[in-house]
Parts: C-alpha cells; sequence; structure tokens
C-alpha cells in the first residue's frame, strides 16, 4: 500500500530541525472517472507553459493591485482610511508611551482632485533607522501576534496609505520625526518599492523642528501624503471619522483642519491615559495542532514541562500534571521529540481540563464613566434626554484570545424618530465606517427584540427604528476584522454572545426610562385631573349645603390608591446629591423597602442613616407613612464629574407593585 | 522655506534607475498645537524599545494568524473553501489546456474532527521543479494581474488550504502530478514553512500513475489535505457548492463522494470548451499615475509614442497623435525622463478622449444557451414551470477593466413562495456562497422593485419573495472581491448597473410569463363557461319551442370578441417546431401582424411563407380571418438541444390590445 510506502520511504533529508516528523499521511489517490482522453503534446506543453509564467508577487504588489481590499476603494473612502491609518498609528504611539496625545490633523487641496494630508503627533517618534521600514514596508511593524490591545495589528496600514498616494499622483511621503529634545529632528522624503516591498529614501535631512511659537518639539511624529482624494461633509467623512474617534479616546485632544481652512477641536475631556496593556502568552484553548507543534520545535526549554508552564498562560504545575497524567505523558519529554499524536493527545487533554480564562490586563477598556462623558461631551448639541449608564462587560474568550464588550446609548433630543438608530461602531478605540452590514456588531444590534424595550422594529427583527444612537466597542488582543481594510468584525459567536449581552442591559434601562416618563406623564394627567376637579366640586357642595369645605386629602388618596417615589439628582461642587421623595397616597400605611443603586464614587452622606448597604446598593426600610404623607431619603457622592449620574435607578420589595410609581420592583435573587 | 530648501537639496543617491524624480512635496509640517510635555527620557525610551519589536511578517504568516480572511472561519466554512481552492485550480489549468475537465472530489473521515480532502483532475500537470512552489508558497502563482479571466487570480488559494490543513492538523499534504505518459507521475509530501513563505519537501517519489481499471494517467493532478474540518448536508455545503459549479461549467464532469461514501455525479451536458480568454494590456483609462510612471521607467521603449502604443490596449496611432497634440508633449521624449507633472497631464489628456473600451475576448461568457442547459440539468428535480431565456450582456468597463454580466432566472416548480428567491452568485465561473449580504449581487437584486415583475416585495426594496432562483454570474480580468476569500464582489456602480439591466431583461419574460399565465386562466374558465352554459341553453330552448338547435359560434365570438391566439414547441430529433394557431372569435375580421423572437440555431422552414424576418424576428401579416375561423403559423429551428427553447414570444401589432389573447403588443421602436 502507497500509505505504508510512504512512511517507511521517508527519510526526510530536506527537513530542517524545526520541522516535526511527518507520519503516514496519504491514502493512495484513485481515480474515479476516467479522463477524456487529450492530445500529450498539447496538455505536455501547457504545463511547461505554465512554468515559465509562475512569480512570486511581493505582498505589496499584491495590494497594490488589490487597493479596494485595503479600504481604498474610491476617493472619499481612499482619503478616510488614510486618515484613519495615521491616527490610529499616532494614537498607539502615544499609549505605548504613555503620552497624552496631542494629533493634529489637515487636508490641503493641492489640485482638482488631489488633497495632502498632514497628521502630526506628540507621541515618542520612531528612531531614525526604522522610518524607512516602518512606513516604507508592508507586514511591517511591532504588534503583529504580540497578544496586547492596539489599534494597529497588522504593520500594513500606514505603508498602504502612502503606496496609495504614490499610486495614485506619482509622490512621496514626507516624514518627520524626533524621538528626544537632546536630539535632533529628522525628515525623510520617501517612496515604496513595491516590488521589493520596501522603503526608498530619495533625500534625508536634520534640523530642528519648532512648533509655531518657535518651541523646539521634544519629540513626535509627522506623516505627510498627497493622494487622489475626495473631501466631503456628508456621512461617511473624515469629519465624522474623528468625532466618533474623539468619543471612545476622551484622553485625546484633537484637531482638524479641513481643505477650506475650517478649524475643529476635539478637546479632551478627561486627563486618565487608557489601561496600560501588557503582552499575553497564548491560551492552551486557542492553540491549534500545527502551532503547538511549530512551538514544541522552536522552544528553548528542555522539557516538556517546563516547556507547557512557561510558553503559556494560566497553567500551572498543578494543571501540567493533571494533562501529562490524563494524557500519558512524561513531563520529562524533550519537546521536539513530540510526534504529532503525541500533541494531537496532549491537545485533547487541554480541551478535557478546565482552565482559567486568559488573563484580561492585557485589553484597555474605555470604562462606563467615560464612555458616557465621550458620548456627552461629542453628542452635546443633539441635547439627548437620556444617556444609559453605559455596559463595560467583564473580558470574556473566543478561540483563545481575550476580548471585551462596550455599550453605551443614547435617546432622544434632536434626533430623528422615524429612522434606523444610528449604530455606532468600534474596534479597540477605532471607528468603523464602512461594511456596516458584514458586522458583528450590526447584527447583534438587528437580532434583538428591540419592541420590547420601547423601539420600533418590523416584525422584531433588523435595525430598530427611532431616535437612538447605539455604541458598541470590542477590544482585544487580536480583533477578528473580515478584511484588511479593518472595517467590519466577522461574526464570531461568541463576540456576538456578548454584545448582546450588553445591549440588553442598556437596552432595559432605556424601556426603564420610557415606561418611566410614560406612567409618569399619565399619572400626572390624572392627578392634575382629581385635584382640579374634586376641590371644585366640593366647594360648590359646600356651598350649596352651607358647610365647610371638606378636607379632600384623603380621598385624593382613595381614588389615586398610590405610593408615588420620585427621584432628584443634583450636581454641585464636585458632589453629586440623589433625593428620594416617597409620598403615600393611599388610605393605609404600606411596609416596605425601598432600594437605589449607586453610581462610582465615594458615598459621603446618607440620610436617614438607617439605610444598609448591600453591593451598590442603598436599602432604606420605609413604614408608618400615613395617607399623603412625604418623607425624603437622600445620600451625597464625591469622585464624579457633571453629568456621570443624571438618573437615580430606585426599586422597591415588599409592595405590590400595582400600588408603586416611579420606581421598579426588585426582582433579581439577593 | 522648506519647500524649496527640499527640492534643492534633492540628490537622490539612493534612487534606483526605475524610480522617478521627486518634485517638491512637503509644504512645511506646522505645529497646530502645543503638546502636553512628558519627561523627555520616558519618550525616547518608548521610542527605543519600539524599535527593538519592529519585524517583517511574512505574507503566510500573517494568513496564518487571519485564517479567517482567506475564508478558514471554521470548521464548515474551512471544508467549502479547501474544496473551492482544489476545485478551482483543476478548472482553470483543463480550460488553459483546453481539455475537458474530470474533476473528482472526495472526502474521508480521518478523526472526529479531521477530514481527508482528496480532488484530482484530468489538467495538464505542474512540472515537477514548480510543485513545491505552486502548492507552498503564497501569492504564487502564473495569473496575478494577467489581464485575463480566470478562476485563482492571486495564487493564494491552494497553499492558503494546505496551510490550513497543517496548521490544525499538524500533517503534510501529498500532491501527486504527471504532465505526460512518456513522463513518470511524481508524488510530492510536503509542508509550508510560513516563516519564510516557502515550500518544504518532506518526500518525493516517482511512480507510474494507474487509475482503478488499471489504465495510466496521461496528465493530471491530484492534491490531498487533512484539515479540521465538519462536512454537513445543509446549505453552505460543499454539495451545494459542487452542485452550483456544474451550472456555470456545463463542459465539465464532477463526480463527488461524501464522507459516508456515498457518490454523486454532476455529468456534463456539453462538450463545448469555453472559449479561450486572450490576455490583455492596460487601457489607458484605467492607469493610476504612479503605476503609469513606473511603466515608463521600466519599459524597452525609447520613445513615448511608441510606448503608448505598444503597452496600452486601443491606443492606435491616431490616439497618440491627438493625445500628444492636446497635452503639448513630444512623441520622441524618452519614457524615462517624463517627469511626474508630464506624466499627470498626459493622462488628463487620455481622460479627455474617448477611447474604444477595452477588447473583450479576455472574457468568456457562459452564455445564454449554456446557462440555461445547466441551470435545466442540475434543478431538474424541482420541476420548474419557467425558465427565462437568459442574459449575456456585452462587455463593459470599471477602472479600465472589461467585465460582463450574465443572468438567467427560473421559476415555480416545487421551490417554496413564501420564502426568499434563492440568489446563485458566480464570479468567473466559481460559485459565491458565503457574505451573501456584503455582495453587488446581492445588492442589485435588492435595488429592483420586483413587484412590478410579479414577485412580492415588501415596499419595494429588499430581496423579493416567490418561488424563483435567479443567477448571476460575473466575468473579469480583475474581480474586485471584498477580501481574500473571495466570497462577495465589491459595490462598484457600473457593475452593479450592467446587473441591474440584465434583471430588468429576466424579469420582464417573468412578468410576461406570468401574465399570460393568468390572462390564460381567466380566458379558460371564460371559455369554459360560455361552451358549457350556451350550447345548453339553446338545446333547453330549442327543445321547448320545437326548432333545430341554432349555430352558436357566432354568438361565442359576440361573447367573447378576441382573437386567440396559442403557441406550441415541440422537439425532435434536432428540430424544435414552433406552432403558432390563430383563433378569430371576434365578429369583424381584423388586419394585423404577429410576430414570434426567434431563437438561435438555423431557422429550416417557415410557414406560411409570406412571413418577413427582421433582425431576431419572424412577421406574418393577419387577414380575412373569418369569426370562428383559425390559421396556423410556424417554423423549424435546428442546431438547438432539447430545452434550450420552450416558450414563444409572440407579439402583435396593429390591433387593439384588448381583443388580443396569449400575445404581447410589441412596444418597441422599429
Amino acid at each position: 500500500m502507497t500509505q505504508k510506502t510512504l512512511e517507511e520511504a521517508f527519510t526526510a533529508p530536506e527537513t530542517p530541525p524545526a520541522q516535526p516528523p511527518v507520519e503516514p499521511e496519504a491514502a493512495p489517490v484513485k481515480r474515479q472517472n476516467k479522463p477524456t482522453p487529450a492530445p500529450k503534446r498539447r496538455s505536455k506543453l501547457a504545463a511547461q507553459k505554465a512554468a515559465g509564467e509562475y512569480a512570486q508577487t511581493s505582498i505589496a504588489k499584491f495590494f497594490e493591485k488589490n487597493k479596494h481590499i485595503l479600504g481604498f476603494n474610491n476617493p472619499t473612502q481612499s482619503l478616510i482610511t488614510a486618515v484613519k491609518e495615521a491616527v490610529d498609528n499616532a494614537l498607539d504611539a502615544c499609549e505605548q508611551a504613555a503620552i497624552l496625545p496631542e494629533v493634529v490633523v489637515s487636508l490641503e487641496k493641492v489640485d482638482a482632485d488631489e488633497l495632502r494630508v498632514i497628521v502630526t503627533d506628540n507621541g515618542p517618534g520612531v528612531v531614525e533607522e526604522q522610518v524607512p521600514h516602518v512606513f516604507g514596508r508592508l507586514l511591517y511593524g511591532s504588534r503583529f501576534g504580540s497578544g496586547q490591545q492596539s489599534r494597529g495589528q497588522q504593520g500594513i496600514g500606514i505603508s498602504a496609505a502612502i503606496m496609495y498616494g504614490q499610486l495614485t499622483t506619482g509622490r512621496s511621503a514626507v516624514i518627520t520625526s524626533t524621538i528626544g529634545a537632546e536630539e535632533p529632528a529628522y525628515r525623510f522624503v520617501l517612496k515604496l518599492d513595491t516590488q521589493a516591498n520596501r522603503g526608498v529614501v530619495h533625500h534625508k535631512e536634520t534640523f530642528i523642528w519648532r512648533d509655531e511659537e518657535g518651541v523646539e518639539m521634544e519629540h513626535g511624529t509627522a506623516i505627510e501624503m498627497v493622494l487622489k482624494a475626495r473631501y466631503r461633509e456628508k456621512s461617511p467623512s473624515v469629519q465624522e471619522y474623528l468625532r466618533a474617534t474623539a468619543i471612545v479616546n476622551p484622553h485625546a485632544n484633537i484637531t482638524f483642519t479641513d481643505p477650506s481652512g475650517e478649524t475643529t477641536r476635539y478637546p479632551r475631556v478627561t486627563e486618565t491615559q487608557p489601561q496600560t496593556t501588557k503582552k499575553v502568552k497564548p491560551h492552551p484553548h486557542g492553540v491549534e495542532l500545527g502551532e503547538l507543534l511549530e512551538m514544541l520545535h522552536a522552544t528553548e526549554s528542555s522539557k516538556l514541562d517546563h516547556f507547557l508552564r512557561s510558553e503559556f498562560s494560566r497553567v500551572t504545575t498543578r494543571v501540567v500534571k493533571g494533562v501529562l497524567e490524563k494524557t500519558y505523558l512524561e513531563g520529562a519529554t524533550r519537546p521536539a521529540d513530540m510526534t504529532r499524536l503525541e500533541v494531537k493527545r496532549l491537545l485533547n487533554g487541554f480541551a478535557n481540563t478546565k482552565l482559567m480564562a486568559p488573563p484580561t490586563d492585557c485589553l484597555s477598556p474605555i470604562g462606563e464613566l467615560l464612555i458616557k462623558k465621550g458620548l456627552r461631551s461629542v453628542l452635546e448639541q443633539t441635547r439627548a434626554e437620556f444617556y444609559t449608564q453605559p455596559t463595560s462587560r467583564a473580558p470574556s474568550v473566543f478561540a483563545g484570545t481575550p476580548f471585551l464588550v462596550e455599550v453605551g446609548m443614547v435617546y432622544g433630543g434632536t434626533q430623528p424618530r422615524d429612522q434606523p438608530v444610528q449604530i455606532l461602531r468600534f474596534a479597540n478605540r477605532v471607528p468603523l465606517l464602512y461594511q456596516q452590514g458584514a458586522c458583528v456588531i450590526t447584527k447583534s444590534v438587528q437580532g434583538l427584540d428591540w419592541r420590547r424595550y420601547g423601539l420600533e422594529q418590523r416584525g422584531g427583527k433588523g435595525t430598530p427604528i427611532g431616535p437612538a444612537i447605539i455604541l458598541v466597542h470590542v477590544a482585544s488582543t487580536n480583533v477578528p476584522f473580515t478584511s484588511e481594510a479593518k472595517e467590519a468584525i466577522a461574526n464570531i459567536g461568541e463576540i456576538q454572545e456578548e454584545i448582546k449581552r450588553a445591549l440588553r442591559a442598556n437596552a432595559n434601562q432605556l424601556r426603564r426610562h420610557l415606561g418611566k416618563q410614560e406612567r409618569r406623564k399619565k399619572m400626572a394627567d390624572k392627578f392634575a385631573l382629581v385635584q382640579k376637579v374634586l376641590p371644585a366640586m366640593a366647594e360648590k357642595s359646600a356651598a350649596v349645603v352651607g358647610k365647610p369645605v371638606p378636607k379632600l386629602d384623603r380621598v385624593v388618596a382613595a381614588i389615586m390608591d398610590l405610593v408615588w417615589i420620585t427621584d432628584e439628582v443634583r450636581y454641585e461642587n464636585g458632589t453629586t446629591r440623589v433625593e428620594l421623595t416617597v409620598t403615600n397616597y393611599r388610605l393605609r400605611q404600606d411596609k416596605f423597602k425601598l432600594m437605589v443603586s449607586l453610581p462610582p464614587g465615594v458615598v459621603t452622606r446618607v440620610e436617614p442613616e438607617n439605610a444598609t448597604r448591600k453591593g451598590q446598593r442603598l436599602i432604606w426600610p420605609v413604614q408608618g407613612l400615613g395617607p399623603t404623607e412625604s418623607c425624603t431619603m437622600s445620600f451625597e457622592v464625591t469622585g464624579l464629574e457633571k453629568g456621570d449620574y443624571d438618573e437615580a435607578q430606585v426599586y422597591v420589595t415588599g409592595i405590590n407593585p400595582l400600588h408603586i410609581l416611579g420606581a421598579e420592583v426588585w426582582t433579581a435573587v439577593d
């Protein structure tokens, strides 16, 4: 049998040491169909002709020919993509050096169909020798497979933008950079040699880089390129991309000057740097067999158990012991000696072992407060009536890769009521403007039944209709984009599930808000009626019978039969004060508990003091409140900024919900 | 000014001769914002730290990490992608050597989550030295930018499939090939070195390759790989992919054995080879400035006019003369001496010159007859009631790239009536199964108002509902796929327009068919009623008054007041016979013209002979037909196969359409 022959015949003189041994692979190829005879000579000639035409294409040439895959589909999109690549680079660089970013984007008209893009940052700069590589080669970078969340991951973006400029206008790019005040700045004029995928420097000079006020730049980089581009104000646009970037990068100052010279500023709303991320080692549940084989052959460890402990995350001595026992493998085995079948057994062993999820300090969430703050600062002009308390989910995992999801929502204001909601999609703090339909974020939004949460939606499917903006941010060490243009996230089940959970948490708040609004309005109408009609009737009747006007409170209470709870949130001098008022419009005295969810921050004063605290909730007992009597509960929190918290979430237990207005019934299990 | 400085200082010692001269590029970089001061040392350290981490990633490593971009997203999709890449290769190879393809696909279960894929073809084979490159390197191939329509274009597919197998199972691939009976066959066991992007041969042997009957294989290739995969029957599936492949490759024999050992055959329905395609030179309207600069520096031509004439398509001596005059350029200029600004002028000159569209012999349409035949053969079991005469549009152009669109439609039979129509998408004869929503084909279908053509559609937008299948084929020398997985075609305006035109041509036929059906049914009901009731009434009345039963024909005619036209299409011994019967159910004798559209093929007999032919139509005068009289017109066509033509399109002119049943009124301008 061929299978046997192959195995025996195997001598592998060409096998490099890092290659695993080959096992019986091939069942003999069976012909199941007789080919149509064709002239022998013609066929052979065809094979030889083809042989003469085979060639290796460079990655740069490939993308030059397929530039639409990188997001350079037309002059509008190409401009946005080029700006985006440069700004992403700028923000990544600042973050890695823990510098609060100052990013200046400016567009200048060069020709009817050509624009100059200049993006300047105050990042750490790029060392001189690396400039031609970083900006002149594709797939060259510092973050490929680094196991760390960053905007750039591939080492394609900025070089591709320069390549596009060169392809469409024939012009070089200019890179200016300095890495410290004691060093001179340098300026490179460079092009890409796409055939060789390398940067070619046409000119280089050093100089003192000064800002407009003559102050020397301490560190930073400026990228300048001219490209065939069209600037427009209608969505999708550069302005829209920068506005969205400002929302999820509230620590950045972004300045934008459009081709007409008009400047827009997006000032930072926080001085807090994003959490710096750590690199994470691979997780055993996310490694493929072939990958593991390669690692085993490349490792410096001389023993299997040491290799496992040192090259994976979440693999403790105890885990290694358990897995080795389960798989009948020896911890002392030399990694390079492992056969394919042993490796397969090892992987199965891990698959059947419960492991801790990968560490999550490789991820940097924006955080609930900053999402709200970002939304509020950029969307001020919409005068929205309601911002949800955003949800920042705990990290989760797909195929061994950590990721997390954050969602925020805005409702009402000047947003159109008869249009589909606006979905703001983000991946690693970068706005996604194209290919909305192909993205897991869109699919997740469309997969929820929004009618339950107070938005219109045909048949409970598809994008809901209403004056809402939904922000979704997916952060991961390796965001699974559908293409190199990084415009849409692939439809991965685990990611979709997490997005939906976060969406529901926000949608529930919206439902509560809308419900509260509606019920309040109805009750206010009823109250107004009762309190207007009854006294008038009483007065008239009293006058007729010549008796004094009776006290009507109890009558009103009998008609309303409600406990009414109102809340008020005030912000003054760094203190957020929340006050709840309970009024008893019933004939009996109810005994129940009143709860309110606490915002982050330090709780400084609680009144009355008989409240108990349970996690992020404050609970007061309410009793002895006679008909038409009121009482007030309050607390104060410091450490918040204005707008961080503006609607209290109030709950009750121990009372029939039919008799409550202004609070939800607490249904969670304590 | 810096701009001046740069220009003057430019010496370009590193410029290779093929690089164009650099012109003033850079406006001085202006700092518009003062950076937040950061500790100098920290910033410098960050720059140096980053420098140590920069690295070049190989294209193979990149795609190994981003395998979902290539269509290896999950075990189901990965299996389909791997089969697709191998089958595409097989069909391309056969076509280039003008061999009628025999493709055998077989799947074997190796392990719970592993399948072996074996794809054998009778193509010309691959010469020995090229095997490790063709199957072991990414971006290696013979068709990149060749200006020729083919399934594979990138040189990624098959090596990527092998890489995926190796990554997920650690196993090598086995390639068997022979290029002629006088040569031995050889078998390679190989892996990919993804770091170096090259094939590593672990074993190689020569042998005599015999089929099951012991006959030596004259030429062909077999690819065998084991991968982590899941086989399923539900759509999308391997079976579905092969079925769709058979529709648009009616010249191929395809045999498929699934993991349970069951075999399905898709026999060829034609012996006609697809038109062989020619390579096409670039068209001046599709070339970018940077590209043209590069061509000018790489050319062997010593004069600009010669360069233009010899390296572009559709650039005649007259065109060159006109463009040079318009742009004040000299034909004798040395191409490499052209400056960027001159090149820009030249391009503008071409942009303002009307040129012939690129030649179209680089494209190979399936053709109207073969599309119908393919649909009919594969969809036999749906027992559809109507196949449109497919549309194969003349080639068109986007960004200088030739393309063409073909559309066919099937209606009725066992297809569900309350579901969205099925859209079969194809690019260069390859079925597209994933990312339907991102594809220009889907967008084009959704952009038509199908309610006008007899299908349901909510609000006249979106995928229509009904028992229809719509086949759309886009062929191009460079199909603009949205990603390397080649699953969706980008939304290019010119392509969308062409698809819509072809869709409308088919939709109109559907509308006519449905209208005819409906009117016929109504009239038949009326006829049946009139012809049953009237004679019965007449008989009764005659019996009562004791007189003979009157002749009722004229009465029926008076009631119906219609000219009824029926058509019948019969196929026998290679001859298609079309017979039209005209019956006058009116009281007057109308005088009008009867037209029928002719199918392709040779018209052998026309009766009566007083017909005139106008393009693809036959026209008979009809007159002197008394009430209740009939006449018959007929013609015969040879050169068609059974089913090629099965519903005549009949038109009339010169008569009020209200009095016609069974024909459309001819509204086109002659």
